[in-house]
């Protein structure tokens, strides 16, 4: 048992580590840039908070334990910014490395349901998955529409590119979201590019 | 349904102060103070690796809303450092009025149903809070144990005290982490203290 203990809590340190990866986006007061460990808290709350944005097959839980996982991989393979065009050949296999290396750390019983778990997060089929998915884009537009623009300045994106790349992920797991957001992005990229 | 979303919505855009509010304790490496938002998803992560360490009537996904929630509270009413002797009462009257303000921004089923579950923690008497608030003292001696000594040094801890203050809710919660933690910081404390 003390075996199994030494490796839970030798995963739980290396995993301490993610709150030093930041992110692009920045806190809604604009003060500083989020770190990965953060905004896995923050999309947490988004989906117990949101839960009924979810169809009915969705079991919320495990969205929660999804989430709670999915950024892991980012302390080997960092962070790739959703406007900043990253390859995402090149990505997959970093973060595939990155589950095997970190979620090794683990007993195999939990190092083998954990990489599985994030591996239904990342191929974004199933409705827990989606919906995961869903929250996970939703945030950060929230987070700009707030302190003025975040990142979509920083990467000069326009509404088409945002439907894209945030909207048809939304749409899947969550549309009553993005229902609520558009007319939002719609006003606010009409001010930005003065056509309002 | 808008209504409900701006509420909810006006909620998690009020919650991210949560990443603003610093603890006394660090990081792993010690580079800087950890803040709540990301504190509380890392003992989220501590409750899932370490379930097995619970008692078999525990709920673990129960308990990892328990954690989402359990920090809410300090964007009001800050964070009370466990060894800064806060007074508990006046601690507990700030916190109940944080609780009433921050989950009263939510639609009135989730504002009673998040309020009920924080208080659960908060007295820490059902298996799912217990375990909650073991886990909840876990973390930061591991990371003191990492990282030098920590808020130890800091707030002048004698292994005594943190036997009362740390011990027992572990112990309460999750025994098999005090067996585990106890030796290590018996050997530190004898180190520090020059009885070794």
């Amino acid at each position: 048992m003390t075996a199994r203990l030494d490796a839970q809590i030798g995963f739980l340190k290396e995993a301490d580590k993610l709150k030093s990866v930041l992110r692009a986006s920045r806190l809604v007061s604009g003060a500083r840039r989020e770190n990965s460990a953060e905004h896995s808290w923050h999309i947490m709350l988004h989906a117990l908070v949101l839960a009924d944005q979810a169809g009915p097959e969705v079991q919320v839980d495990r969205v929660l334990r999804m989430l709670l996982l999915h950024d892991i991989v980012e302390i080997d393979a960092g962070d790739a910014p959703i406007h900043g065009n990253p390859d995402h050949e090149e990505m997959a296999r970093k973060e595939a490395a990155a589950a095997r290396r970190l979620f090794g750390l683990l007993p195999g019983d939990q190092a083998e349901s954990f990489r599985t778990l994030w591996e239904e997060f990342e191929a974004a089929q199933t409705p827990d998955a989606k919906f995961a998915k869903a929250i996970d884009r939703f945030q950060v537009p929230v987070i700009n529409l707030e302190n003025g623009g975040g990142t979509w300045d920083e990467y000069e994106v326009t509404l088409d590119q945002l439907d894209t790349r945030v909207g048809v992920p939304i749409r899947r797991g969550a549309p009553g979201l993005w229902d609520w957001l558009l007319p939002k992005l719609t006003a606010f990229f009409a001010r930005r590019d003065g056509t309002a």
